[in-house]
């Protein structure tokens, strides 16, 4: 490994110096190319004339360089930020327009920051482990980097000789240095920030034609001396156990699984990719004996292609972890994704379709191929399917599986902790509908950039009760969440996958267990999702076991979306005051607004929202506790949504079986008033056998049809045969589930 | 007026003789002209393809007719509701296709009818004021009436003479007779579901050629025996005093304002309206003589453009009184009055682009004539505009006034109580932007037609919080809604106008006043809509003067649609628990959330909501209480929507001046995460001078501009020269209120 990267770094010295600019993300060919077709091509000649607008209002507000001073949203924050953007755009809009003001606002601005920037200490907020000089973290100041490179790259030629060696001397490469050697903790790590700053790096490298930056950037620092239990703001742990490599290309190795998932999740993966793709850009274009968009089996490609499955019907992605929710595919990091694949990987027509519900394109020559190939109808129909990712770099720490059927859109986390950024959420699940979420996912307590909240930074409620189990759709275990609350220990273990099945169109299941996250109990949930002629939609059907040698408190929470329409016990609501649900761990930020026990041994809920009727159809114990509770307890400053929980709680139990079933199965219009099908189409669901071996659930229709679902809980070989005698019949089958039809 | 009525009714008699079939709401010559194009006319081939699909559907599915059972929402309710519809579409498709199985298939669904009819009891829910006998009311008999009696029109000519005489003897005249003579406290009112009655009966008396019937439905009964004390299933008096007067002429006289307001609301106009609609077809059809659509001055034009005008810029009604949200122009009874206003009177082009919204049109020749009249592009676009409607008779009982800016909507309530479905809101607000409500009418508590919600019926949680006046935007003196929640005693008074200023581009302004609604206290409220170039969308300017001889406490709730952000004085939320705001009038079932006071005369809360950032700046006492609550305490079947509050109390005081500045000022985009002008352009808000007789309020803008607000409060004249002496200044204008702009 050794030789190679000398060899490498050969290869590089040679590349420099036959370098021409621009040569980074845009080409000098690439730019002819542009020139002469501008005016024809819809799609590019809308991002022209947007970048024109935008770059043209800030040339005439002229240039602007404040002392920096403020946290995220502030206004030097914010000014700096939008310096970058439009930097950016004003090199690339120089070499396709060919005007000189753009240049020159490009000079002029990059003659302010050398200026200012010999003169900055760090950045007076502190409030990082690796705080910033523009900006209060590295971070921000590494994406200022990846930009203004590209803003330098443009105009280099544009430039004196003498200009670019003040530039260089002044404000590149010190300001590179900065990022690597002078925060070896925020460079030389396996995460996202690190990517940013690796790119950077390299990007100012291959710009500046700097071996030493470009070396750094692809390998890392050799000793960075960081302590082993060094966290960053997250709580995230800098070093990982295990990894000791460092660098662009040890990002690639470590940081997805090998179909591409991102262990923060794909609101993370949605920003952690961008740095990422913009410097295998540059790299793609100066390095092609990298051929970095196949390395590692085309990794790159992988995740993006993951990203786009981890959507719902509406684009939007996933809020698993500590994610913001309305994220979604039109975010311009996808933009990038989708340019950069589509034309140096492949010219997979589907991204066209997904680059046509964007009806945006990047201002270079990736954008112009797309919007090219948009304009000569090139592009096919993006259907989503189900899909399943292994979590880790071997794929093999657990997963998230992504069940699909119609427009309904099933997801179930039994993924690795995900680092800083990961919920204590082991074998939750949410679920969407063609509208949006039917069973919630909180996402995180933050509202980015948003000054008014905490600068748009985390909230402590994100910690208190964002990461809580409570907070998730998933067993907790004597009110405590999975390890306790502990980034350290979640990150020692993580579930392991069980089964799957997602090749049959009339059932999809997905099989998963952890006996790591409640100590002493062992979890193993089973999420099926049937197509049938008895349902509008498909339905979820949750078998959610938990064994353990000691009597425990379990409850299973469920986030539902929209109003409580009806349920089929008797409740008490508690109406003239509220109490806290309990006293941490997420619970004290509930109010308990009602509670009650069903005389049956079944129960149902039925909400309403989307303008949609649902419906939960659960087996139930005499003894257990059924609660209706409200977000917003202990939340002094407003941080947290008023959404409702509905929560099954077994008190005092050794083992137990939750049965869920829930459905999509009407809707209501407003405007005609009319509610179509707002009862629930189930008429009984039954645990016809349960033991640590085998689970066989019997589904009754009201339309009379019934199904007997049957599992093999400990045995999942897929030519096990399996048998079972009930009072009447027996049951068997080959594998671990079989679905029966009467 | 008594010879009028006998020459009409001569008229009638003539009439009747050369009467043709069908000619109720479709006619022999329409019908022809319909055929002569089919297939050409893209959206009346779209309703024709809709239609036929449906009732192809049910034809398979045959005639269900089940003995009367259920409530609203029920099996049977729903099941003759939608026979009426069907049977209606039966009928045009017969005459449009001349296919015989529609006819066949009216035939034997009234076969069916007219073998049930005669067995009927009174519907057993027995639950009405006016119990039905298909249905659980008179009201929605009427609708089956007005819906057969077109399709009876359109099969006329198809049965035979036997089968006629079966219908009309078995089925129709009785069914007629129970309608009017057979309930005569539903039949002879002035009253939505008269206007019903009224239609129904004679809809079939046209089709009948029934001289009596027409007689009773344009006139009413001679002699009802009704008592003047009582009271509908709303509350509402069935005698209104000073009416003597009924059926479907009266109606037209008493129903509405002369520009066109409804006592109601838009929500209910928009229901009230069909009736009269389909009924003035029929008549323009066979009664020319009575040229129904310019009776009162065009007062059904007036009525239906002034539905159009209370609308928000989704086309959804404000939700006045007791509405439900999300009614809009798109409802089928808009359909119609958008085709027949367009047909028989003017046809106007601005009511094709509302056309084209609804993407809809009827079955007949009216929804024919629009719809080629679109593939014509004879469209105009329809701008919304201020406008002031004046409630009563007379239009003189107070009034709503909907001022309207760019795409912002102030709607201002100071019109009547509004019969059995008015709320206690005197002089209350709210706010609406492009996207939806800013401050909020919570409309009504109820799910119509949602069986699971109390048979879709209006909830107790209506009566005790949703017609409250705490569940508005308006003043509550010593926590007593308007009126002490008395309809009887609400139907006595009525707000009064005080000012308005609709033609200013730059300012408009409202103003009304109170002297009756809260005892002892004298409410007095001036609403601006200010536009500025320093702010970026319209601003509410609000000065709410309460006057007393006694010492009250005065609460005033802003019912703001979204999440807090900030507030700029320092409050307590409950963490640990919540309890009840108060003990009655609505009271009950707010959870106060937080408490506190500002240290400053001014304050601010800003909050987001519908991807905005809005701002109240108020000016504020350091005694007085700054709440936050939260709607659902006391709701033990999760009948109300858990909404926030912001209320500001005032605790000890004989006269108080409200004033609050209310700013759209910013946009917050979930997927670029860029907040744009996330902060108030509000600097301070200062009450210059103020007492009985005059206001004036000084507001300065970050940017450094200033206003003075001068207000008369007393001397409305136009003319009326006013000077106030300030410290340093002198302030002198003319008319009732003057902004200086410095």
């Amino acid at each position: 490994m050794k030789k190679i990267q000398i060899i490498l770094f050969l290869f590089i010295g040679v590349a420099c110096i036959a370098q021409e600019h621009p040569s980074l993300t845009l080409t000098s060919a690439g730019v002819e190319l542009i020139r002469s077709e501008l005016g024809t091509i819809p799609l590019f000649d809308q991002a022209l004339d947007e970048a024109r607008k935008e770059v043209d209002a800030e040339i005439d507000l002229g240039v602007i360089v404040p002392i920096p001073k403020d946290m995220a949203g502030g206004y030097t924050h914010q000014r700096h930020k939008r310096n970058f953007f439009i930097l950016q755009k004003a090199g690339n809009l120089y070499q396709i327009t060919q005007e000189e003001k753009y240049a020159k606002y490009v000079r002029e601005s990059l003659m302010a920051y050398a200026k200012m920037y010999p003169t900055l200490p760090l950045h007076p907020t502190n409030k990082s482990y690796a705080t910033g000089k523009i900006f209060w973290q590295c971070l921000n100041d590494a994406n200022w980097l990846v930009y203004v490179s590209q803003a330098y790259d443009c105009v280099y030629n544009y430039l004196s000789e003498e200009e670019r060696a003040h530039l260089e001397k002044d404000l590149f490469r010190p300001f590179a240095e900065f990022l690597s050697i002078g925060n070896p903790k925020f460079f030389n790590r396996i995460h996202n920030h690190s990517t940013w700053a690796n790119a950077a790096v390299g990007m100012i490298g291959l710009v500046m034609d700097d071996p030493e930056l470009i070396e750094w950037s692809l390998y890392g620092l050799t000793d960075d001396g960081i302590d082993a239990n060094e966290i960053d703001n997250d709580g995230g742990y800098i070093k990982v156990k295990g990894i000791r490599k460092a660098g662009f290309l040890a990002q690639l190795d470590y940081s997805f699984a090998p179909e591409g998932y991102f262990t923060e999740g794909p609101y993370y993966l949605r920003y952690a990719i961008f740095p990422f793709l913009v410097f295998a850009k540059g790299l793609h274009n100066n390095k092609p004996e990298l051929d970095i968009l196949n390395y590692r089996d085309g990794i790159l490609s992988k995740a993006v292609n993951g990203l786009l499955l981890q959507t719902d019907n509406q684009g939007r992605f996933f809020p698993l972890n500590d994610a913001l929710k309305g994220m979604s595919i039109e975010a311009r990091e996808i933009i990038t994704a989708v340019n950069v694949m589509y034309t140096y990987k492949g010219e997979d027509p589907k991204l066209l379709s997904v680059a046509k519900t964007q009806n945006k394109v990047l201002l270079d020559e990736t954008g112009f191929a797309v919007a090219k190939a948009i304009k000569e109808g090139k592009e096919e129909k993006c259907v989503q399917r189900s899909v399943l990712f292994g979590d880790g770099k071997d794929g093999t720490e657990g997963g998230v599986a992504v069940l699909r059927a119609d427009e309904t859109s099933l997801v179930m986390k039994y993924s690795a902790q995900g680092m800083g950024h990961g919920h204590f959420d082991k074998l939750s699940f949410s679920l969407y509908d063609d509208v949006g979420e039917v069973v919630q996912d909180y996402g995180s307590v933050r509202w980015v950039n948003v000054d008014q909240k905490g600068g748009g930074r985390y909230l402590p409620e994100n910690k208190t009760f964002g990461k809580q189990t409570i907070g998730h759709n998933t067993i907790v275990v004597n009110e405590q969440s999975h390890y306790g609350g502990s980034v350290k220990r979640g990150e020692k273990h993580h579930p392991e996958f069980y089964a799957a099945d997602i090749s049959n169109k009339s059932i999809q299941m997905i099989s998963a267990k952890d006996n790591n996250a409640s100590p002493g109990a062992k979890l193993h949930r089973s999420l099926f999702l049937l197509k049938d002629p008895n349902f509008n939609n498909p339905i979820v059907i949750d078998i959610y076991k938990v064994i353990s040698d000691n009597v425990n408190q379990y409850d299973l929470p469920l986030w539902f979306m929209g109003h409580l329409l009806s349920a089929d016990f008797e409740y008490d609501r508690s109406t003239e005051s509220l109490q806290t649900l309990g006293k941490e761990n997420g619970y004290q930020h509930l109010w308990k607004e009602a509670e009650g026990q069903s005389k049956k041994d079944q129960f149902q809920i039925t909400w309403i929202g989307n303008g949609k009727f649902y419906t939960m159809s659960s087996i139930v114990d005499p003894n257990d506790q059924l609660m209706f509770a409200r977000l917003g307890a202990n939340d002094p400053n407003f941080n947290l949504r008023s959404d409702p929980v509905f929560i099954h709680r077994k008190k005092e139990a050794k083992t137990a079986t939750f049965v869920n079933i829930i459905e999509s199965h009407g809707t209501y219009n407003r405007v005609s008033e009319r509610p179509i099908d707002p009862f629930s189409s189930i008429d009984k669901v039954e645990l016809l056998y349960d033991d640590h071996a085998y689970t066989l659930v019997e589904i009754k229709s009201k339309k009379g049809d019934s199904w007997k679902l049957a599992i093999a809980n400990v045995d999942n070989r897929l030519n096990s045969k399996h048998e079972l005698q009930l009072d009447n019949e027996k049951v068997s089958w080959k594998g671990v589930y079989k679905m029966f039809k009467n």
